[in-house]
C-alpha cells in the first residue's frame, strides 16, 4: 500500500476531494474554487479575527491522532473568540504538510474539522495547502461576530473586581506530563490534545465580565497579562483554583500551585465586579460550564498567588509559551 | 555576539518591540496588547480574506533578505486581493522561527513588512509567533474591503471575451531558474523575491473584468481554473504574451512557451467583453500598470496556447505548484 505523499493527488485534486466539502454551508467561500472568501457582518456587529497556529514538535506530537490536531488548531482559535464574547462563524487554514501524511491521516484530520464544525456552527471559507521540508503546521485564522462595541478587552479590570475562571485548571498540562514520562491518564491526555473553547460561556460574559481572556500561557501569566494592561494587581487564592480529581490525583498537594503555571488549559480568566456575582453564577449554569470565583482585583501590579493565610506563593515561573 | 536564539527576548517582548509597531495605526488591532483585533466594513462594503503561506526551501531561500521575504509573504496575498478588485486594510501574521533568526534578521524582517504597510496602506492586525523545530514559515491572512457584491471572481468568463495580463510573464520563473543555476540577472531575481500586487490597477477591473484571479501557478494553469469554473475555453497567443528584455535574453525563442508555464508571476489574468478593450486600455493607463491582450474566450474547455499560426503549442506542464 502506498503511504505518506506517494498516495496523495495533486494540491487541487486534494482541495476539491478533502477541504472543499468543509465550505459547503459559506456561500461566501465560493467551495473554494476562487481565490478569496467574502464575508459581511450583519448589521450593528463587528468582526472578531484571531491567527494561531500550531507545529508539530512543539504544540502536537506527531503520533497524535489526526483528528486531534485538526481539532486542537481550530479549536486554540475559538477559544479566543470565546473569551472575547465573540460567536464563531468561519476561519481559513494554512496547513503545511511534509511528505509523511499519507490520505489516511488527511482523511482523519478533515474529519476532525468537520466534527468540529458541526459541533460549533462554523465553516472552513478557505486557505493554502504547502509543502515543506519541515514540521507539520496548521496555522488558523478564525472569524467571529460580536455586536459592535461588546467585545471584552484584556483592559479593563477594576480595583475592586473579583476574579473567576471557567472549569478546571492545570489539566493539559498534566496530561502532557503524562505523555512525557510514558504514563496514561486518558482524562488529562484528551485535555491537552483536545482543548474544550467555551463558547457557550463567552458570549453570556458581554456587558458582564470587565475583562477576559483564554488560559493558554498559564493561569497566573494570562491573569498577568491582564493586570499589566488594566494597571491593576491581581491576587489569586491558590485553594480556590478548580482542579480535577485526575490532576489531584497525578500531582497531589502541589497541584493546585503547578496548575496556576501550567499552559494550555484554553479555559476563559475573566474579572466581574463583585454585585455582579450572582450573574457570573446564573450565566455558568446556563452555559453549562463551571465557573470558580478564585481571587480580587486590587490596587497595584502584577498577579500573586495566595496561600490559605494569605502568604505570597513563589512560583516556578509564570507561565508556559511556545517559544 | 550573541546571534540566532541566544539574542532574541521572549515571545511578548518581541512582539512589544517590533510587531507591535505595525499595528499602530490600526485602531482595531489594540496595540497587540489582546487576544484579537476587531474590524467592521464600512457601510455598503464587503471583507475580502486570503490566507497563503511561504515556507523556507520551497517559496524562499533562507538566505534571501530577511526583508524580501517578509514582502513575499505579505505581497502574495496582497496580490489576491487587487486581482479580486479589493482595497487591502489589514493582515494577520503566524510567523515560524527555527532557532537561527538573529535580532538583526528580525529587525530586517519587521523593516520590510513596515515598507509595504506603508507602500500599500494596510496594518498588522494581530498574530502569533510560535517556536519551531522545522522550516521557517510565514502565513499571511491578508484583508481587504470590496463594495458589497462587486468582487471579481473567477467563474464569469463568457465566450467572446477577450483575455488580458498585466505587467510581464515569467520573470519570476526566470529568476528562480538564474538563482538554482547561481547565476546573476538581478531584475529577474527580484521579480522572484518580491513580487508587484497590482494593487492600484485591480479596483479598476470592478465592473470591467468578468472574470479575474492573480497568477501564482503559472499563466496557462491560471487561466485553466477560471476556463473550469466558466465552464468556457480559452485560447492564449504565444506571441502576444508579454515577456521582459531581460527573459527573452535569458530564455530566448523559447522564452513565451516557458514563461506560460512558470510560477510566481504576481499578475493579473483577466478577461472582459471586445467592446470594454477601451477601458481596459483606460484602466492600464490610469494604475500605472500595462496590460497586454493575449487571447480571447470560446466555447469549449480547458487552455490552449496557439502559435502565430494558430497551432496549439505543446507545454511541458500546466503549471507550478508548491506542493
Amino acid at each position: 500500500m502506498a503511504s505518506g505523499k506517494a498516495d496523495r493527488p495533486g494540491e487541487f485534486a486534494l482541495i476539491a476531494a478533502l477541504f472543499a466539502p468543509l465550505s459547503k454551508n459559506a456561500p461566501g467561500a465560493f467551495g473554494l474554487t476562487d481565490d478569496v472568501a467574502v464575508l459581511a457582518p450583519p448589521p450593528g456587529h463587528e468582526l472578531v479575527l484571531k491567527t494561531d497556529a500550531v507545529v508539530e514538535g512543539v504544540h502536537f506530537f506527531r503520533t497524535d491522532p489526526p483528528g486531534d490536531i485538526a481539532r486542537k488548531a481550530l479549536r486554540v482559535n475559538l477559544s479566543d473568540l470565546a473569551a472575547k464574547g465573540a460567536a464563531p462563524i468561519g476561519y481559513m487554514m494554512a496547513l503545511l504538510l511534509p511528505d509523511w501524511p499519507d490520505m489516511a491521516w488527511l482523511r482523519a484530520f478533515v474529519d476532525g474539522l468537520a466534527a468540529d464544525q458541526a459541533a460549533f456552527g462554523l465553516s472552513l471559507m478557505g486557505g493554502d495547502t504547502s509543502a515543506t521540508p519541515g514540521s507539520l503546521a496548521v496555522s488558523v485564522s478564525a472569524f467571529g461576530y460580536v455586536p459592535a462595541g461588546a467585545m471584552i478587552r484584556r483592559a479593563g479590570a477594576q480595583v475592586g473586581d473579583l476574579v473567576f475562571v471557567s472549569g478546571t485548571v492545570g489539566d493539559a498540562g498534566g496530561g502532557l506530563a503524562v505523555l512525557k514520562e510514558n504514563k496514561s491518564v486518558p482524562e488529562l491526555i484528551a485535555r491537552y490534545r483536545v482543548p474544550e473553547p467555551r463558547l457557550t460561556l463567552g458570549p453570556m460574559l458581554r456587558g458582564l465580565a470587565t475583562a477576559s481572556l483564554d488560559v493558554s500561557d498559564g493561569l497566573m501569566a494570562d491573569l498577568g497579562h491582564i493586570a499589566d494592561v488594566s494597571k491593576v494587581r491581581i491576587e489569586v487564592d491558590a485553594a480556590q483554583i478548580p482542579l480535577s480529581k485526575a490532576l489531584r490525583t497525578l500531582w497531589g498537594a502541589d497541584a493546585a500551585v503547578r496548575a496556576a503555571s501550567s499552559g494550555d488549559d484554553y479555559e476563559i480568566a475573566f474579572t466581574a465586579p463583585p454585585w455582579r456575582r450572582a450573574d457570573v453564577t446564573n450565566a455558568a449554569a446556563r452555559s453549562g460550564v463551571a465557573v470558580a470565583e478564585i481571587g480580587r482585583v486590587v490596587r497595584g501590579e502584577g498577579v500573586v498567588l495566595l496561600d490559605s493565610s494569605g502568604r505570597e506563593v513563589a512560583i516556578a515561573r509564570s507561565g508556559y509559551t511556545h517559544f
